[in-house]
């Protein structure tokens, strides 16, 4: 099934469930108000949830009305944990090789690199990234996500896919020229990270069919920087770990909540043609290529959009789009 | 006033209030069901609690029962955010002497240092400190923390303070074992912070009365290993930034929502007489007097207990007294 969160003036906004096309929604409020309760009792709400998703389907929900992404919050609007990965080899490897930074950022196969997000205020899909200075260096980075339930401490490896519950796209937007100084600094990102974005739709794993296979999203994540292509990577390409791993591997001294999202960190093949999912990694190619970057980062006004299309080219989880904009603009 | 959470099986716990002096608690359900709600709308909730607080301390408050902490969860059980500071110049400077991490660690006094915490599953002050394997290096760190309303980003420092809703103190528990490598990584602490603890009751400033000034709290953290005093450092001394400036720093790139907690990081102090508030900052002090550590860390069964008592010798917040325990005990 597929879920979102419509904008009704709260903090968390109001549950509903998307049908599998993204035309239409019906409100879910007398199975749970929000995303987390759903969450909070997944066992309880997702057989209702299931229910109300195939009579949308067949057109048969009550209620049912048109679906405007604009009006969607994050499917969590604000969560309890975020926490994001670094699995693609490609995007590590590049990265390290433009800026030299081995030492300090040690992209490794034998163990997943991941850092704690802030979580308490995230963007719609069609919000807009607000910055308070260009000079900050805005970055986009497309990214495959999962929500999990409750997963104990020192969960085996074999129970964590179990855990998953929903996927959505994510934009963890970064501020690049703030990056640097805070890896040196050894305390991780804090300001060089604010609020992420986050699809339109959370989807269940079987929503992705064949695509889903090793705990991986098969399919290219598409995104485009001011209506021009970007990026196409395959998520299921090039990840030194998946995301049942990164579930287990977060788990290692703690028990994640269930609402816990964890991302796979920016998506990147090492083939050339598959373009990029973030503006840093194109650049780090032309300083290699070139000596100098020389695509610019996002300035005000400037947009991304990132979607990712089943093998019909339908969209799956809805489109992140979203425009760079002044604090006080 | 002074407010708790009580443990009733649900995620989020029981909201009550708490008298003076600690004795006894009844419930506010009434008027907000959860603190995490009270704070989501504090002025329509504060003046009705404050208004409860004083028919508590009174002895004219409804439903009124005594008071046990070890029935406390942590006053936001679950929480968006958790940031952590490290504001006190004698630690940051001990444990940079003591582990030669100076360039990877850089304590300054021009911009305070913070990492982004885990916030999905706090611990209540008297719950066991649940952990694997003992060789992790288990630690505790006391702290103070506040807990702020809705920052904006780019809150001028003057507008800081009036954010700042509740004080908590805090155990930051710590996995020394695994904090060299996660700082080396630059992606910041992960495994090496698991779930943190807080005071039973969350206050409200006021309650500190001329404690507290500058944006600090004036008093000693009073800390014991084991039943033994370990650390009476004051907290109103040799911080480089008060909660005013981390809260600014915090919104440097971002909307701090509602519910946000931060810590003030370990306390100390550089009088050796004040002791320390964790035990690796000791072992530092042991390190650099005489070669070697000799306190060891945290083993299975090891208890810590973090007060603070106001000028007449009453528990402010309530006592964090907790013990180490096994996974799988």
């Amino acid at each position: 099934m597929k879920l979102a969160t419509l904008k009704d003036g709260s903090r968390d906004g109001r549950l509903v469930v998307v049908s599998r096309d993204l035309s239409r929604v019906c409100p879910a409020d007398a199975i749970a108000p929000t995303l987390q309760r759903a969450l909070d009792d997944w066992e309880g709400a997702a057989p209702a949830l299931a229910e109300l998703y195939e009579r949308l389907n067949r057109d048969a929900a009550p209620h049912a009305q048109l679906f405007d992404p604009r009006r969607a919050m994050a499917p969590l609007p604000r969560a309890y944990q975020w926490i994001d990965g670094s699995v693609y080899k490609n995007h590590g490897e590049l990265m390290q090789k433009a800026f030299e930074v081995e030492n300090t950022l040690a992209f490794r196969e034998d163990e997943p690199l991941m850092y704690q997000g802030g979580s308490d205020d995230f963007l719609g899909p069609c919000d807009d990234i607000v910055v308070a200075d260009e000079a900050l260096g805005v970055d986009f980075e497309g990214e495959v996500s999962v929500v999990t339930g409750d997963v104990p401490m020192r969960c085996p490896l074999a129970a964590a896919l179990s855990h998953i519950r929903l996927l959505m796209l994510a934009n963890d937007v970064s501020l690049r020229n703030l990056i640097m100084k805070e890896l040196g600094r050894g305390f991780g990102f804090f300001h060089s990270k604010p609020a992420t974005a986050f699809s339109p739709c959370a989807v269940t794993p079987e929503e992705l069919g064949g695509a889903w296979r090793g705990a991986l999203v098969h399919l290219p994540l598409r995104v485009s920087f001011n209506a021009a292509e970007f990026g196409r990577a395959n998520a299921g390409m090039g990840a030194s770990f998946n995301f049942a791993q990164l579930v287990a591997h977060a788990a290692s001294t703690r028990n994640l909540r269930a609402g816990t999202i964890i991302g796979s960190g920016t998506v990147s093949n090492a083939d050339p043609a598959a373009g990029s999912s973030c503006i840093a990694e194109r650049r780090a190619i032309e300083r290699i290529g070139h000596g100098e970057p020389r695509t610019p980062l996002m300035i005000f006004g400037d947009r991304v959009r990132i979607e990712m299309l089943d093998a019909q080219g339908r969209s799956i989880f809805g489109a992140i789009d979203q425009k760079v904009a002044p604090l006080h603009g």
